[in-house]
């Protein structure tokens, strides 16, 4: 690998990505992703006694789906990166616990399922694994009990706010295969443009995607026409406007071929998300779903995904603080 | 790099920890370990509101001084890998938000240090980064408030509890350099042997302790009496004696050179911390005070440390759960 430009990171032998796997709730089974996805839930629980336990199972039983559609032995697999956004990342480390593989917990918000392909990526062409697993979940009850109000309150939500996806996606990454590749990654910086709003996730991380963006074409003199196209992780419809907007006045039009998960995840007039899906899911169903099906039947041919995330909790807004975000950006091209 | 073994990634060519920084509270300052930290605060506040906010100046002060001290220039500094306790990894990242550095969130409880350094080592001997720079961070009273009882209530503390350290700890490493050097790292796996005492992290942790130092020694082929000395994050004394019987059982003892960073933390009979320190910043401070002085002035020439975290949260404890250990091993010699 080299490095080129100021944070891109670009593979001579590209990473394959083996296989995907993706289970969702069934909010997300009623969207027009649907069909994309290897498992839709019934409900909330899946016969679990809490939120937790069920989140920690879909990102269990996503893990060893991706695993086993790999066709690779769980014991070729060197290294499980992943996270979720429970304090602590319980669901993770309580789900893959009997795992049985080297383990680096990661956070990163809603954009942790970049963050586990961008690290997976560099241990595999480095020489430190030949495959690796990344995985990201979320769910909404878990989510909103903990971030927000008791799902019982039955609170409105105003028009800015998002709908955490109750989900998890995970992906095989292989030294060896026939893609779809990954080429490139881009790292992002934590970029804080003081939106103090926790119910405006969208316009408090579009700073963040676009700073990663912008550094992307210019670290690899590509411009947007570069990708069939580009997909942001959870910004929905706001933070996807403010992302369109600031990169035309940046010079960069992405109008005709970037589109963000949180607006495919759910039906706009049917489903009442008002700005559309969020959560660590959002970006890694999507992705383990419908782009990853995209790309294998050559529908899609590159695509730059950048998953979003804030980094935020339910203290610090009691605190007047600001909301930090952060996107990493990954090349992927069959 | 080559990876040896199940678990172990060794580094051709070696590592440097260019400079290291450490900053510590009052209490930590009245310990044994006090001459050998860059700064000891006079109280838990630091001139801030709050006990996160305070957190979170220690980490972005540590980091700072870590990079001042390294002779190498910020924006030559590649990544940030940094974690802390608080939920959503809020100390790193609203410390580090006006970093300016591409930026890793990761989580590993009390393990994030050794994380960090070997995320940053197969970064840099990848070819991804020249220098990256690696940070932890925790707080007595905000991981008290958070996982415990409120500081004010003055609950009893078991015996077998330990003494969360206030301060953080960073390392710059690069690809340059005359060492002290990163040779080597054992990633840990996740270890549940059921320990469901949230009043008994060292033992919880001590089961992946033992199966990261077994691991190391079987991939690399050596035995303990390689190293000068052997230091675990923070087990404290009920840890660091169950690791010590389990691991002469498996065949190694490690009496004679091993210690715990939480043990070496305070002064068992005079400052009342029962089992010993723990929290990220134990290891994290005690490293990058005392080890890497006695790294640099010869008294050691070889060690392993190995960072131990319990990737547990206060909800989990109310569902039953027990509590999962994780430990990651990095050899560090002159």
């Amino acid at each position: 690998m080299r490095k080129i430009g100021k944070q891109t990171v670009f593979f001579d032998n590209p990473i394959t990505i083996a296989s995907s796997a993706s289970i969702v709730g069934p909010k997300e089974a009623d969207g027009p992703m649907s069909k994309y996805f290897d498992k839709c839930l019934d409900d909330e629980f899946w016969q679990e006694k809490t939120w937790e336990k069920a989140e920690s199972k879909i990102i269990k039983e996503t893990v060893n789906m991706s695993i086993a559609k790999s066709g690779i032995s769980a014991d070729k697999i060197d290294y499980c990166f992943a996270g979720d956004l429970l304090n602590q990342c319980i669901s993770s480390s309580f789900g893959l616990r009997e795992l049985n593989i080297p383990f680096y917990g990661i956070f990163g918000a809603c954009s942790t399922f970049g963050e586990a392909i961008g690290l997976a990526s560099v241990f595999i062409d480095g020489g430190a694994a030949q495959n690796a697993v990344c995985a990201a979940s979320s769910h909404f009850c878990s989510a909103e009990k903990q971030f927000r109000f008791p799902l019982e309150l039955g609170n409105q939500r105003p028009p800015t706010s998002q709908w955490t996806v109750t989900g998890a996606g995970a992906v095989v990454l292989s030294k060896n295969g026939s893609g779809p590749y990954i080429t490139s990654i881009t790292t992002g910086k934590i970029v804080d443009m003081g939106i103090k709003d926790a119910n405006n996730m969208g316009s408090a991380m579009a700073p963040a995607a676009l700073d990663t963006l912008i550094t992307h074409f210019k670290d690899t003199g590509r411009n947007p026409s570069y990708y069939d196209g580009i997909f942001t992780g959870d910004l929905g419809y706001i933070g996807k406007d403010i992302l369109t907007e600031n990169a035309l006045l940046k010079g960069y039009n992405i109008k005709n071929n970037y589109n963000d998960c949180g607006v495919l995840m759910f039906d706009k007039n049917s489903q009442d998300t008002h700005s559309g899906g969020s959560g660590c899911a959002c970006v890694a169903t999507i992705f383990s779903g419908y782009l990853f099906n995209q790309l294998n039947n050559k529908k899609l041919r590159k695509i730059l995904l950048i998953p979003t995330g804030a980094l935020t909790n339910s203290t610090t807004a009691q605190q007047g603080e600001s909301i930090p975000g952060i996107a990493h950006a990954v090349s992927i091209e069959i």
